[in-house]
């Protein structure tokens, strides 16, 4: 079980990612460099807690996901993870596999719009981790490596034979996943998984500025635009469109609405508050 | 409610947009380009209307969407929609949103290939438009914004958290609707927005040649390819390939199949009928 | 009816298509190279027999498919199949279509990665054999042409209006299957349709590469993979996550995992058995 953890973020003390709350951004850094930043038991638990949280954390408007040193995670641990699975029975890795799923389910049912950063090595969990988000910034040197069949496991590990095929298409989604290899950064945002690509020494910089952007928007309205994209996922293009017209119409009732509006007739950049 | 208009097409005086219909193509053009082409209540309305009415009006075989004066459009207007959107009640907004939801799926709807041929603005209900359209040929210099959260709204507009993605990838959609920054030209069609990019000078005749060309395809096979192309969206891969079975089994009892074969035969070019 | 085929396919003598088993990988070659390597109604079936064959042959591990002579297949012939679906009834083209489909089912349901090798014409059925695979080699003189319009027919044949827009996007997918024309290899590489272009005369060399490499993986993971990604194409999110977590537990009960984690600690390579 993943214990409860109350909002407000910025009043948690993270034990297992570091975690920063500032003007309306979280940040999570994956923080154990001299290992890659590799996941641990702990570290799903305590990201699942977070992302859960931010549910209920009004203050946050945005999440950065990133990781020290230069590189973004090394995936599960070999020895802490790996190692121990080796030893549970059916049940115990039934636990594992509900629990890893359950970092993604919390990623994509918190409101805020989730912003991974992957510099250096992003490989099999952490490779789902900056899938599993909104958007990605990456480098040149970035490698993303959906590696589960190096370790003798599926590709299909926390939504990935969903999801991926999503962001880079059906065929690209296969080759990653049947052959585990390693995705340089150029070639990742050729195919969509990374929006842009960035310099190691300015990636941390961007990926605060347009945390920045996205926590200025109008939270409401860019959380139900998260909400649709997830629940118009598998819908027929006319459910589709009848859920928009509600969602959309709900989001005219909203003062944010009205601020733009206002904004622009008087020929002012429109404040969102979020309402 | 849209009042219904009666075929055939090429009778129809419209009086919000310009509609001509010549060899089998129906050229609609969003015509206020002072103000670069916003949309008004009623150009949505009679948008509805034509396509409605294309259902019944065999003469038409392919749609030219496009706008006038070097822009396709600039969204609804600020003024005559949005403006008078913050004076409408709960119910007033659903009525809203239902029709303009009621655009996109007289799009889909319509048994005709609709051809956007996209230069200049293409803005908040104007990239819906092209993103609605079957294909979509768009200029160098085109932007094409889904701004609506600069507005305060929702990306989920008129469909867009469902076909967006499905036309440039989940993580492309999602930035374009997170951040409603403008695409240009060339980008889009990197990333399969636009099928093509045409120099400004260039665009409306080659939207004329690949709507001319489309025209002459066979019009029930063709209208087949887009039903399907429409209800296999959220398919199984088996469900999908049962569909395709019956649904080609039917094309292959129309005159249009056999008169290729004849064509083939005596080595000349298919002449389709559309039967 | 297609007559069902014992294993293993190493003892099946061919007789419409070419098929070598080796190390694995099992080979098939369209081959008839004077007529470009069309489909016959035998082709069709034998081919739909090995597939099925194949759910119960371990010793294959992999399926590369590919044309004889630098053409891939130019698709159904046009004598020996559209000139003899035009003598048939309804029921016969119900028939027909429902045997070409159980073409793709086959691939689709076989527990192997399918690698198509494609150089040259790849026409008609010939582009859905690729499009039906999980990975496509090309060359840059390929030409992909889905071209069933051409011939008076729809484009939703065999699954193409479902899957092809997952491979290249829908507005791509739109244009080749409104327009019937053909995608050139180093465009259709762009797009994502080839995971990769080679020279004609290295593309049998790094298909059989490939192919060994994916031969060599952990076999019961691999086929969990493709099953997944057809299961997972039209769930929900949500869902998608959960048939993962059980799918994955299944498969950390494999050898092949401990094998991995053995090898890991070892320093050493894993050698998979696929139990």
């Amino acid at each position: 079980m993943i214990p409860a953890l109350a909002p407000p973020l910025a009043d948690y003390a993270a034990r297992h990612v570091k975690l920063a709350v500032a003007e309306g951004v979280a940040t999570l850094t994956l923080d154990r460099p001299e290992r890659k930043n590799p996941l641990t038991f702990e570290s799903y638990g305590e990201l699942t807690a977070i992302f859960r949280a931010a549910v209920q954390d009004e203050a946050v408007r945005a999440f950065v996901v990133t990781g020290a040193g230069g590189n973004f995670c090394s995936g599960g641990d070999v020895h802490e993870i790996i190692g121990r699975l080796l030893e549970r029975d059916t049940k115990g890795l039934m636990a594992f596999t509900a629990m890893t799923g359950d970092l993604v389910k919390a990623m994509r049912a918190c409101p805020q719009p989730i912003l991974a950063a992957v510099d250096g090595v992003c490989a099999g969990a952490g490779a789902i981790i900056a899938m599993a988000s909104d958007l990605r910034l990456g480098t040149p040197r970035a490698k993303v490596a959906f590696l589960f069949n190096r370790v003798g496991l599926a590709g299909c590990d926390m939504g990935a034979c969903a999801i991926l095929p999503r962001l880079v298409g059906q065929g690209r989604a296969s080759e990653l996943l049947f052959t585990g290899r390693s995705l340089p950064g150029a070639e990742a945002q050729a195919w969509g998984f990374f929006n842009a690509l960035h310099e190691p020494d300015a990636l941390a910089g961007e990926a605060a500025r347009l945390a920045a952007s996205l926590a200025a928007g109008p939270a409401f309205a860019n959380a139900m635009t998260k909400r649709m994209l997830a629940m118009e996922w598998a819908m027929s293009i006319e459910q589709a469109i009848e859920a928009e017209a509600v969602a959309q119409a709900l989001c005219m009732t909203t003062n944010d609405f009205r601020r733009a509006y206002d904004a622009f007739v008087a020929k002012q950049r429109p404040v969102f508050r979020g309402d």
